[in-house]
């Protein structure tokens, strides 16, 4: 067989053999991403800078296409920036939400900066069927709607929609919303502790209006929290659908096989 | 002032009313949309229909373009569709899965479908440093890598990417990863309960691969959990990273202001 027919035979195979090539490389530099993306979380990389993509291949056991390709994953997700001169540096960090306990945003992110609250709206509504039941109340009665934009360090990190019966909501609205968590004042009005809260948590694409808001791009992921807290005494008080901005915050807790 | 001043000074007074009416459209609209998007998670809608849009509107007491910028919301997120002669229909169900209590895929998910797995890899692999420390392992020692894609009635639900000391995955290895949910075959083949898990839960956009590998669009929002499950006895046996479709799942759990 002439040479050119024996490479035309073989060309299907070849192909074959390089795709599967780029879907292992692929593969890899996901997997790769993850355990960088976990240590950017946890330990960290001394000051801040990844090592170089050599040191990373040989520690990982990985070709430095991988690395390469891992790195453009994080730097995709805003993770990571490659720096004139320095080489790969961190320059979104994550902040630990906790799963274990039921805590307001400014108490649960106290040691990593200020939470500042932006009121966008805040006064009484007709409350939607819905959002009646959940709160125990009758339908229509009216519920105070308060929605925040909330920073910490100044950046936009989520954008939260409050409803809480006008009992408790009338005396709020006196409140300093812009300093302090929700969850401390309507422990300070209602003069009972938070019980508990059932949560319900979602990945989704951010619509083009809350992505402006929250200042990402359009279809950034959000972490969304629907959470319905009650007082200690089981009398729900308090109805949250909080969109938090995906590249700044972590969720972590501890589950039990036999709780 | 002649009339044509009149409406010349007033003009930018109109154009920041017009903006400001539909900032709290666009406000309402998404707070309806998360309202709707609870009720076809937890009651439903009879018959999968939602009520029409003059119905809706009079509900939740907003106005009809509102109604429909929130039904145009859920349609970008894959929630519901418009179908002539029926209505908006709900398209995508979210499954639930458990934030109280550690369980595999298959036992958390039994009542919604059957969960099968594809073994994408399964075999040995040096543990990269992470690995071997998270699993108090020697750095370089063996792992069993696993990577699954995961589905639910047929569709894929999640990529999964585990880590497992060699001891155990050795004998993984002789099982059906394809019927069988991992936690179980490791309690079976360590012949003690799983104990604790800590967990970490992330929003991000999916990158090219992992979008086609999960068949989602490309930068679909992808529920990330990373998940290190130990023994009763306290040994860290399991590291993951599993990738959800965010548009499949939901997490959903309790948390007490003082655990």
């Amino acid at each position: 067989m002439p040479a050119e027919r024996i490479l035309e035979h073989a060309a299907p195979r070849l192909q074959a053999a390089a795709a599967r090539r780029r879907r292992l490389r692929a593969d890899r530099a996901r997997q790769l991403a993850d355990l960088l993306r976990h240590q950017a979380r946890t330990t960290g990389f001394p000051g801040g800078v990844l090592p170089l993509e050599g040191r990373i291949g040989a520690d990982y056991g990985v070709s430095r296409n991988t690395v390469r390709q891992a790195l453009d994953l994080l730097r995709t997700e805003g993770l990571v920036e490659r720096q004139p001169g320095v080489g790969t540096v961190l320059v979104a960090e994550k902040y630990p939400h906790g799963l274990d306990r039921l805590q307001g945003l400014a108490e649960t992110l106290r040691e990593h900066g200020e939470v500042t609250n932006e009121v966008r709206t805040a006064g009484p509504v007709s409350a939607p069927a819905p959002v009646a039941r959940r709160l125990g109340l009758p339908e229509h009665a009216d519920v105070l709607c308060v929605e925040r934009l909330r920073r910490l360090g100044g950046l936009p990190l989520s954008l939260d929609l409050t409803y809480i019966p006008m009992d408790i909501g009338a005396g709020l609205l006196t409140c300093d919303l812009e300093h302090n968590d929700v969850f401390r004042l309507i422990e300070r009005l209602s003069g009972q502790p938070l019980g508990t809260a059932d949560i319900t948590l979602e990945a989704v694409n951010a619509d083009a209006h809350s992505a402006a808001v929250l200042e990402a791009p359009r279809g950034a992921a959000v972490l969304m929290l629907e959470r319905l807290t009650h007082l200690r005494d089981g009398r729900p008080v308090d109805l949250e659908f909080i969109r938090f901005r995906g590249d700044r915050i972590t969720m972590s807790g501890l589950l039990r096989r036999c709780p």
